[in-house]
């Protein structure tokens, strides 16, 4: 692909199509927006799939597992090691996503895009690794330029393949021990807040363990000078590869016409970051849910995003999007199943 | 049964199966809490099925419909010929909850117990009419005394079948036009709050047609001068059919224990008025989802609950319960299937 291939259009959901849907939606059995959100998303899936009558029934969860420099500095609860072990865990189908993705019946990938220990092949696992992890950011650039090109590629690729076996609805998840720091350095780089705003307790730090995570972060933030307008940038010096990755994945969905649901904070960094790099992307992004992780609500409301689900999680893998995939099930078989007034013999309103 | 059956004990979940399951939750792989709400789930529902691995098999959704005198006084923006219209469609297939059903493989009944207009035998719905609708109240006590006994009793009965059929969640919805004002009259009778606080738009009203309400409302507690804490009286002159067989069977699932998932705010109500008649009874409550209609909050302060959905659902039908049992279901695949550290060999927290 051409060097800045993320520039090329998205694509655009179809306003003919939203506005059939928003008429439809008033005339079914029910007082009129008293679906609330489930006609909100019936309208928008209408438009993104070109369809008066929307569906979901093929969904891909695709989830990007990388170790982080940064993890040297005890930014995280666990050890680095978790990274590559959940990646085994995966493979064995023991994982929170493992039993979402049955229960929802989706297609699960898992992209070792940089474990800093090889786990050899694996079952379900693809074996992308561009290196054993990320530099440490707090002392180098978290990648080199190509490493960084790699891992946007890397989302591309995945996208590219999920959209010629007709996904109806893309998921990207995440695993990597210490990206809840990787993906807090972004989004202050990119909102120009400090960390103390945006640095939370991750997979469970304590208060000491926070303020320790604020300071490397706000350190590096100030090392590398970073500016809010060049994501790519921000990316390189303080991200991940399977941040990048999601980025790559959400711009490639934009631009193909695949609907993305956005997980949690780091997905939604993610999100944050394509939509800086392509405006048009986020008109594909539903959010999932609305994360423990306090910094979340900074980037949905940078964002203009409404989380579906409230429940206090903060797992990622995937999972609290996975968790709202049948609220679209639904929105779209009661767009498409219920009668409407005139079918069904019922008086309108007064 | 006797006079005061409902003061009869309810169940008590599990409390040892609720510490195991506790202690199961923080040896899966992933960080403790990190699952927010599902991990709550999973742990009540271990101490209400007395099982360590729970499960949401079979659903039970059994929507009361009935009319309301009070409907007379133009608070609703429907027509009352509506209420007898929908039940037709419920029987039909038509309506939302008829859709919603389906999806979740869960058993579906329509209990009519008093349309204005009697519709005649019609496939899935059980003719229980106990009067063509409630007085208006307004004018007169809604119910006589024998009237409210029978509709409890059609909701016990409807729950005594249920529970004779293993059902291992039982949702309560309601159809009435002008049902949203009986149950904020019932809400002000029981909180002591003004009418202005309570009630809302229900289908669709505008202001001035709240504003109505709310006088139609205020003047009939004046007229009354209901005790807060004689429930079997408030619901007997500002009740509905509906609302006292939704009262009557969250009353027998928690004597008999089965689990309840409460829709919205008109569910709410019974659910409220079910607690003050027996303290014992919310133990066996969740909560689907926050109603769209102002009122609702304050009834769910009242009861201490915390819906799982916030979707700005306000259709009743049990719709926005239902939407929330997929989220029950995932709470428990999650308990019992995902793996622990020890059996996925992945190493804790630091």
């Amino acid at each position: 692909m051409n060097a800045e291939w993320w520039l090329s259009p998205a694509a655009v959901p179809s306003a003919t199509r939203m506005q059939a849907a928003r008429l439809r939606q008033g005339q079914l059995t029910k007082p009129p927006g008293s679906l609330g959100e489930l006609e909100t998303i019936a309208i928008c899936l209408s438009g993104m799939q070109n369809s008066d009558r929307p569906g979901i029934d093929h969904v891909q969860i695709s989830v990007f597992a990388a170790d982080h420099g940064i993890a040297a500095e005890r930014v995280s609860a666990f050890p680095q090691s978790v990274t590559v072990e959940m990646v085994r865990n995966f493979a064995r189908g023991g994982a929170a996503i493992n039993v979402l993705a049955q229960m929802l019946e989706a297609t699960l990938e898992v992209i070792n895009v940089g474990t800093a220990v090889d786990p050899g092949p694996l079952p379900g696992v693809i074996d992308c690794r561009i290196a054993p992890g990320t530099a440490n950011f707090r002392r180098s650039p978290a990648m080199t330029p190509t490493e960084l090109e790699r891992a946007l590629q890397c989302g591309v690729e995945v996208v590219e393949r999920a959209s010629q076996n007709d996904v109806d609805l893309f998921i990207g998840g995440e695993m990597g021990i210490a990206n809840t720091t990787s993906a807090s350095a972004i989004a202050c780089a990119l909102l120009g807040l400090s960390a103390s705003t945006m640095a939370g307790p991750g997979t469970g730090l304590d208060n000491a363990g926070v303020q320790h995570k604020v300071v490397v972060i706000n350190e590096t933030l100030a090392r590398h000078r970073l500016a809010p307008d060049d994501v790519p940038c921000v990316l390189r010096h303080v991200g991940g590869f399977e941040i990048a990755a999601l980025v790559g994945a959400y711009l490639r969905c934009a631009q193909l016409g695949v609907p993305v649901l956005v997980d949690g904070y780091i997905s939604a960094v993610a999100a944050l970051c394509a939509q800086r790099m392509n405006a048009g992307a986020s008109a594909w992004f539903f959010y999932g849910h609305h994360s423990a992780e306090p910094g979340h609500r900074f980037v949905m409301e940078a964002l203009g995003a409404r989380p579906l689900l409230h429940l206090g999680m903060r797992l990622g893998e995937g999972s609290g999007a996975s968790a709202a995939v049948p609220l679209l099930r639904m929105a779209c078989l009661l767009h498409n199943q219920m009668a409407t007034f005139d079918e069904a013999g019922v008086s309108g309103a007064l």
